[in-house]
């Protein structure tokens, strides 16, 4: 765990968070992968090639069916060891303040991330991807198919992320 | 509400549900679109211009910072009409079982939907976006920068999918 962790940083603010939750979810499986704290995680998931296993809980593996057909998956899975209050967060690696919903970080309200990741084979319950960046153990909330059509823009701009890099 | 929204069709199978929940959800919004009805949805969000407002709470309009420099948007939705237990569902313009995990369907153990939009507009904590295709007054979960370096796989198949067409 880094130091911090759960911590609030210079220019960073909190919101209140709301009294009541709205819904609930199930974890459908956890995710493997070599990295055991956050400093060893890949900073950009495609410059990474480790190999990460999908592990389904085995009361969905009829939900697999046709899964090994796919070339990308969507992967949905839960941040639990992040805060959720934070509105403007800095990133340590651009060290300027950014609206959370202008940035990937795993501090959100709900603390979802979302990745696309290459299938490479489906054995059982347990899937073989490559595109992850998330810790061990990680607990998995969906699985969908990557469609080209309509998950893929090749031309979308990140304004801030831009100009940041000139 | 469609007939049969909460059954079963033929050729589909239900999982039972674990008993317990594993996390929680707070709804950060809502999304505004012309559809009040299921049948009224358009099939394929990419083939509708209908422009649809995300009404974010304002709560959280400070980590809305940034997101008007975006082109693309990630939305996480909630599809809270939608059983949670199908493992094997068939989907009707289709007319074959597919699992679960191999489709968009809304049914799913956590009913999270995904959709890439493009951003029109922030105006407060009101989005302007295209490339919806769920119902009026869905909840808001998630908005997340759309980064083409990691998100965009044009060449990514669905092999199902794509069997079907020819």
């Amino acid at each position: 765990m880094d130091d911090n962790a759960f911590g609030i940083w210079d220019g960073e603010i909190a919101a209140e968070l709301p009294q009541d939750y709205d819904a609930a979810l199930y974890f459908i499986g956890r995710i493997r992968t070599p990295w055991v704290q956050r400093k060893d995680c890949p900073k950009n998931a495609r410059e990474s090639n480790a190999v990460c296993t999908i592990e389904v809980d085995p009361r969905w593996q009829q939900a697999l069916t046709d899964v090994a057909s796919c070339s990308h998956l969507i992967l949905l899975y839960w941040m639990n060891r992040s805060r959720r209050d934070l509105v403007l967060q800095v990133p340590r690696h651009y060290g300027i303040g950014r609206g959370t919903f202008a940035l990937r970080s795993p501090a959100r309200p709900n603390p979802i991330a979302m990745s696309v990741v290459r299938l490479l084979g489906v054995d059982g319950t347990k899937l073989s991807v490559t595109g992850l960046d998330c810790l061990d153990d990680t607990p998995l909330l969906d699985i969908k198919p990557y469609f080209a059509s309509t998950d893929a823009v090749p031309e979308a701009v990140v304004g801030w992320h831009r100009t940041l890099k000139r």
